[in-house]
């Protein structure tokens, strides 16, 4: 017989953990809608050359790539920003522009599992494309902010900085195939601190006099202008403005940012920010043969979800189902079931006049708050929470179940 | 420069189309929710060995198969029932039983694309694992009528036949290899008559009075017995009898049906049924060893938007966003923003201090109904639909966005 398993890297979603992903996905859905970002879904597969290329040699190596039964060379999306390129150029003339778009997809990577990453994992993007204005930038910050606080995380603040404070003055000239290794180390800065960033750079080649200007330049650097704009924009927005932190180690992995960049982090999570992204006014275009500004962020799905879990930030009564009517009396149990059901109120009637402990042992297990009973004419409802029962008339019963 | 295109077979959805797919499918969640279907999410991609073989030659054909890095056999989602399967096998301890679930998600299947078939595509399904009991059929059926009618398709009803009925006596022997063909020739009865079927028959290799007789046996086939109870149990659930229609030529492609089978279907849309299907007792315990009884229906999610849109079910109002602030003075824009975001109201402030027409021509484009413009300290509210306007507080302008 063939083994039930999954992939490695790969996961299934029981109800219990499909719940918490419909509940975080629609949070996030609501907050984008009410800034106005719409939804788009591209394709799973796309042409290879659409891709490739575009994440550095090591996304080449990650993606999944194969020949289809026409012998066409396909992907798999592999993130969410590459196909909006190629949205944006193959429906220019259809498209409003400035164009704000959420998207909600798998992407798939073969990454090491080893170090606990998935191959298949859920991007959540905010985009807005064909504006360079620094409202644009200011925006995706305020709503990204809104969408952690009304997730619930508490003490957050974003961390904001400019790509250009890398192109600070040396007094030694700084390779320019080696911008990238000094921008990816300071970017290590509150992890391995000082000494660990020294000591990268000078592994890198740096002497030990220029590795320490390099990390002086960037401690003593000052907020930059377009950063002080977005700090006046998000306070006209209502943020407060001692949520927002220049941070001049701040880098974010990726190379095509151009401008601002920015992380969401919450001081009770400590693991890595929840979100980030910046501008990148130099990709969008690469499909369009013209430059195309753009600015965005991008919720780690997996994070967010594991953060949520560890600070207790999902709401008790996820159960998708408030109520199971017991099976006594198959005739009464679908009868009251269409009225419960006609009062909006969530509802499952076990399937088989059976055992009622093994009835309510079944609520129990589908974590189901309360259970109704046949007790001849009358009905009982039973809190499966606090163990309690009460005969009540099914007005009563209805009254008790439409509370929140 | 790299063509901008998808792939044939694939599609991108952009927002109009986009939020039509969203309106669907929370309108399918709620109702499957309110029956106690709970979400599944499975990997796109498993193993090939625990899809190959499950769809029959042609399936096998169809299936998105490829190595990955490790030289793993592995293929592409290419239905929700197998998976399914492999999920109950895994899981069989955890899982509640009976295991009511519902999954949304992409399958992908290498099709014909002349035939104006998609090679990726969404499936809705619902299926009830590990009940013998009629109930669960009726229950199964009674949810799928209510979501298509919640959704605002008139005229429906459901028919529904007995896989048993195929095997009644005929005065000659139909061989065992002949009765697929023979259940899938009677199925395209409503589709090309009775000299259709009766010439299919032939064409089969059976002689005349034999074609005559099978197709004479169908039709004067009477309801059994768990159809009729099953007619109860749908009463009894508040179901108008006369939605439920015995259909002795129904026979539904699949081969593992092995009950009860159904299609919901709408007079007003003549071209297919909008969801179908039925009792298969035999597919689920393939991973597991042993026989696990399960039913359910799958919705066909292209031919109900194409359905709805023919019909005109969707709401008018499917527009994300309610209004659009103009921005000739950033400062006020983000402060009204702030004010009608934090009543709910979905608000899009516009990036630009830019010309107001192109503003307003923007509104249009995507659609959204009202836009307010600053005349100096004022506020006017303008329909963007009925292009009237008018000169309003913030409160009066609250009372309006907020009326549905």
């Amino acid at each position: 017989m063939i083994k039930a398993q999954t992939l490695k890297g790969f996961r299934d979603f029981l109800p219990k953990d499909a719940k918490k992903r419909e509940y975080v996905i629609n949070a996030l859905k609501k907050v984008f809608e009410s800034y106005g970002f719409e939804p788009l879904e591209t394709p799973s597969l796309e042409y290879e050359e659409i891709l490739a290329g575009k994440y550095g040699t090591e996304g080449d190596k990650l993606m999944y790539k194969f020949e289809d039964n026409g012998k066409r060379k396909i992907a798999l999306r592999y993130d969410q920003t590459v196909p909006l390129a190629r949205v944006v150029a193959e429906y220019q003339n259809d498209l409003p522009m400035p164009f704000k778009r959420y998207q909600i997809q798998n992407v798939w990577r073969a990454e090491n599992t080893q170090k606990g990453r998935y191959r298949e994992f859920m991007q959540c993007d905010i985009d807005t494309v064909g504006s360079p204005s620094l409202s644009a930038d200011a925006e995706i910050i305020s709503c990204a902010l809104e969408t952690v606080r009304k997730l619930g995380f508490k003490n957050v603040k974003v961390l904001v900085n400019d790509r250009s404070v890398f192109y600070f003055k040396t007094s030694f000239d700084i390779s320019s195939d080696k911008i990238s290794f000094v921008i990816r180390t300071i970017d290590k800065l509150k992890k391995i601190g000082d000494d660990g960033v020294l000591s990268e750079l000078k592994k890198g080649g740096f002497a030990k006099e220029e590795a320490e200007e390099i990390l002086n330049g960037i401690k003593n650097i000052k907020e930059t202008n377009s950063i002080s704009n977005i700090r006046t924009l998000l306070k006209d927005a209502g943020v407060d403005e001692s949520l927002i932190e220049f941070s001049p180690s701040l880098a974010r992995g990726l190379d095509y940012y151009t401008g601002i960049i920015f992380e969401i982090v919450s001081e009770d999570y400590p693991y890595g920010s929840v979100a980030g992204g910046g501008r990148y006014d130099n990709l969008i275009g690469v499909f369009s043969g013209k430059q195309i500004p753009a600015v965005g962020i991008s919720f780690g799905f997996d994070r967010v979800i594991e953060a949520m879990d560890e600070l207790n930030l999902f709401p008790a009564g996820l159960s998708v189902t408030k109520v199971l009517i017991t099976n006594t009396n198959e005739k009464k149990a679908l009868e009251v079931g269409k009225t419960l059901r006609e009062n909006n109120i969530n509802t499952e009637i076990y399937l088989e006049e059976k055992d009622l402990e093994k009835q309510l042992k079944y609520a129990d297990k589908k974590d189901i708050p309360f259970a109704i009973i046949f007790d001849k004419d009358k009905l009982i409802l039973k809190d499966m929470i606090r163990r309690t029962q009460e005969t009540l008339t099914i007005e009563e019963i209805l009254t008790e179940l439409k509370k929140p």
